[in-house]
């Protein structure tokens, strides 16, 4: 018998005991990240499906995994011999994982799960849609009993660089964290989002993959403010600066127990998005809680002068490294003995020889020809594709410096390529730059500028399925909010104002499957222009200077301005990074950044 | 003594026996229309104000009228000697109404209005912000026993046209709401929008300064249909094509009696802005009330193929009557003798010599020089400015024909024109014709593209203070929804997609104060482009065909693209419109049109 026919065997006698008639494992931590350690992949431990999206319900005489449309195959491959049905999310009359419950459950039946891994609102929909017939009963995490060897919980010693890089200290953070729970009339305010607590303690960790975070909670009331954290994380640096600034330091897994004593005074603010079901239905009973925005989030996201100052700098060698790889890649490489994992490794290598280089802030995505169409693709020693002399090389990636996040793609000739594709190309690189000279009124959103990148591709009828930018984080998350650069609406995510200080990336591009994928991206900072009787009118500044593949633009179909845009960014590409640069790379930068007429 | 304070004390004597603490007078009639009748001017009546926006709020020691900036000095003026204070809107420090009543009423005051000129949402606010203890008696039109001489009622024979121009019959109509209806799941529906009465029973009216609607309302149930009217506005004929249909004719009065009674069933939807506090309060006490928005707005926004190919026509003559006009005021008139006034009148002079003019869409606006960046001026035969061979005169007019609703603006000179106002002649220009051209996915709303429009003034540092485009009826009210082109984010603005079919104008402008104002508007249809695996494209076909004033064009501001854009949209003028003209003012449009190298 299949392993995994067995253990959902004990589990369904575990759910019997427990008297629980669905169980329900989600892909998640207790903190909403973007990526998920080991130790919670109980999805994976029980189902065998290693996508990093996908969730399993398990009834008496049922088993079901969804997931999205990027991990059909891969799945159905996974999932065979398991006795799993695979519900396509996203297909025609495929249910999502609430209307079969509500389709299959009646009155007095109960759902189990684990509700730290399960957002507020994935939960409040669910109970809303069953009915108050049917119980959730949302701290059950049954598969821990039957995983022998399960991983153990990360946990790396807190990073703590000197605070001065912050350009804000932990108490003057703190003071503006309590300004905004005030502006909400709460007295208190639990952060659960592991970003935001390294923000406002101005420490690092790595229990996160690419994510300089330390698993943690944070909770702030009017005078005091409290540190959930694994003792072993803890070292005497970060302890004492904790101790200089009073905050208290507490066991990571005693937060429950805290939030249910009534240490924590009745108005409590949670953050909308990250908040778990658990904690929300810990804190609703004795207190009065207000779903919101996290304060953190809009903090974070305006970068403070100090942070502006590093980022620039950091960017300046960050794009020395890029622009060093693709020298190399152009000129020097033997190309054919390489493939795209062995290509990453290498561009992987440059950021490594940065001294302040710490980690990647995403895993590389380095897609040659028609592996570029695929916009996660992720190539692995095993299965990349091998370079040759012709066509494109897509390469997305990014470091974490004490100084910053960075992130940036360029999609650079490896030989010949077709006049479409240039076509293309210089589509792209023309809202791009559309994008980065964009003037515009505070009080403009994402919304409100995305079509300024799109626009060149909408007028020949090309469209990428993507938003143009996401904010970045300053030595954190490489994707972080509030602000981002979309054009669609949608009604669950908050538009954020563009505020002068957030950083974002720009980045449209063309992805046609089988074919050839394209994407160019600066990460650019929202700067002040002028004020007058009409408003504050902003502007972008960029911190990327990696030159834009001069052999893929066709000057005509970039049109004047976009010429006088290229030849403008690539004289400060080449004036800023010849300086990180050897001679011979200098030279090549220098025909690499010379004018387009 | 004044007349006013006379009078005002006599309502403070009714108040009394009525136990009213405070009685609240607003502008509007009771469906929520852009022109108000002097019927409904009792706010007039009692303040001696008479600016379009203006609310009057009376106590027993206190009177104040709320307006906006447009009004401040006018009703400083207007008010004198009545006692009643001015409340600027929006200047710092100046509590609104709602405030203000909060700040002054205790537990047992009553608040008195008449509830059928109030919003659902303004009451509904009022008594969220006063709470339970304080009353609002939302049934009291007691000025209305003060009012001597008041005007009657507006009451104008119904407009019977042929149905066939509208592309849909009444019972199709009908068929589409009730599809709504149970898509909201309510069983009757109660519209008190004058214009979406108009539309679903195909019939017009002329209650209304310059929208061709009848005082009235409309309650559909999934069976019946139920028209309240004024009997003497009832025609043969009217009441000959609503018997066919079968839709109850009943006396506009009777309506809430009607709602009291308990004939309509039980789901009852309104319209979330045009339905009156009062109705709300009638049918809440036995019905279970949906607010959203009324299934006919959005139905009456996507226009017909039927009403497309009429509106073609009617603006190619409406555009030819513009351009006589302005060919005209350029060639021929005697400027000195004339003035904003009398070059309004010659403008609609011009309308009604089309055999099928019904009316004006709006009263023009005909501002000269400075006078033009007052965005709402309008010169009466008393004020107007004298014109001269100089400077810029701007029309801002349109007119009511069985086929459409027109709405076009124009900004020419009549004589010398500085630099700088050209510069901003063609940035608008620019703005407009880049709009125009917007190639876009299906899903974006006017946020989306506004931007195209805007982005040559704002690259300069300038805005103007308006959005860029509104629907436009047929014939029916010039301005109408849902969908609009704005960058700002109004949380209390729902943004509407644009649709195939939807009609909306584009006018950017620029308005110096005390120096001159630039719009140029065109009206457009939103079109089906391709369709492919990237989504619908959609773009914009202009019904709109007047020249813009070349004399005002500085070509290589307007830039190469933008002089492409002018020179075909100005051969399609000269070949649409020549048709219409005399051999004299054929001659000038050549000229007019000729292309711009």
């Amino acid at each position: 018998m299949d392993k995994r026919v067995e253990i959902l065997n004990k589990l369904r006698e575990l759910m019997k005991e427990a008297g629980v008639t669905y169980y329900y494992v989600t892909t998640a931590d207790y903190h909403g990240s973007e990526y998920v350690n080991d130790f919670f992949k109980e999805r994976e431990f029980l189902s065998g499906f290693t996508g990093s999206n996908g969730n399993l319900l398990v009834g008496q005489d049922f088993a079901g995994l969804w997931t999205d449309g990027r991990y059909f195959i891969q799945a159905e491959k996974e999932l065979q011999g398991s006795e799993i049905a695979l519900y396509r999310m996203g297909e025609e009359g495929v249910p999502t994982v609430n209307e079969f419950l509500k389709c299959h459950c009646k009155d007095g039946d109960v759902i189990g799960f684990d509700g730290r891994t399960i957002s507020l609102q994935f939960g409040k929909d669910l109970q809303k849609k069953l009915g108050e017939g049917i119980t959730l009963a949302d701290q059950q995490d049954l598969a821990d009993a039957l995983w022998e060897n399960r991983p153990s919980m990360p946990c790396e010693p807190l990073v703590c660089f000197p605070e001065e890089i912050y350009g804000a200290s932990l108490a003057e953070k703190l003071e503006q964290v309590r300004a905004e729970m005030k502006k909400e009339n709460c007295q208190s305010f639990v952060s659960s989002k592991l970003d935001d607590n390294m923000w406002l303690l101005n420490l690092r960790g790595s229990d996160v993959e690419c994510n300089p975070v330390a698993l943690s909670y944070v909770v702030v009331t009017e005078v005091e403010a409290y540190f959930f954290v694994q003792d072993s994380a803890m070292t005497p640096v970060a302890k004492e600066r904790l101790d200089n600034y009073h905050i208290h330091i507490k066991p990571y897994e005693d937060i429950m127990t805290f939030l249910e004593s009534e240490v924590i005074p009745k108005n409590v603010l949670v953050d909308q998005y990250s908040c778990s079901f658990t904690f929300y239905r810990i804190l609703e009973k004795s207190h009065s809680v207000k779903v919101a925005s996290s304060p953190i989030v809009l903090l974070k996201g305006v970068k403070n002068p100090v942070e502006l100052q590093h980022m620039e700098q950091v960017y300046l060698e960050d794009s020395a490294a890029l622009t060093k790889f693709i020298c190399y890649m152009k000129t020097k490489a033997d190309i054919p003995s390489m493939n795209e994992y062995t290509a990453a490794m290498l561009l992987d290598d440059y950021r490594r020889a940065l001294p302040e280089f710490q980690d990647l802030s995403f895993p590389t995505i380095s897609g040659f020809k028609e592996n570029a169409a695929m916009m996660h693709y992720e190539a692995t020693a095993d299965n990349a594709k091998r370079l040759e002399r012709e066509g494109m090389l897509l390469v997305d990636s990014g470091g974490q410096y004490p100084g910053g996040t960075t992130d940036v793609t360029r999609t650079f000739a490896l030989g010949p390529v077709d006049t479409t594709i240039k076509e293309h190309f210089t589509l792209v690189a023309k809202g791009m730059l559309a994008l980065t000279h964009a003037k515009f009124l505070y009080g403009c959103t994402g919304r409100n500028v995305d079509i300024l990148a799109r626009q060149p591709l909408w007028e020949r009828g090309i469209d990428y399925k993507c938003g143009t930018g996401h904010g970045v984080g300053y030595d954190l998350n490489v994707h972080e909010g509030p602000q981002n650069i979309r054009w669609k609406f949608l009604p669950e995510m908050k538009e954020a104002v563009l505020e002068p200080g957030m950083v974002v990336t720009n980045e449209p591009g063309v992805y046609i499957e089988g074919s050839h994928g394209i994407r160019t991206e600066n990460v650019m900072v929202v700067k002040t222009l002028e004020k007058n009787g009409d408003g504050q009118f902003l502007g972008f500044d960029t911190l990327t200077y990696v030159p834009i593949d001069r052999e893929l633009i066709i000057p005509e179909l970039l049109g004047e301005i976009g010429r006088e845009q290229l030849n403008e960014y690539h004289k400060q590409v080449y004036d800023k990074i010849s300086p990180y640069l050897s001679r011979e790379e200098k030279d090549w930068l220098q025909e690499a950044t010379a004018p387009i007429l």
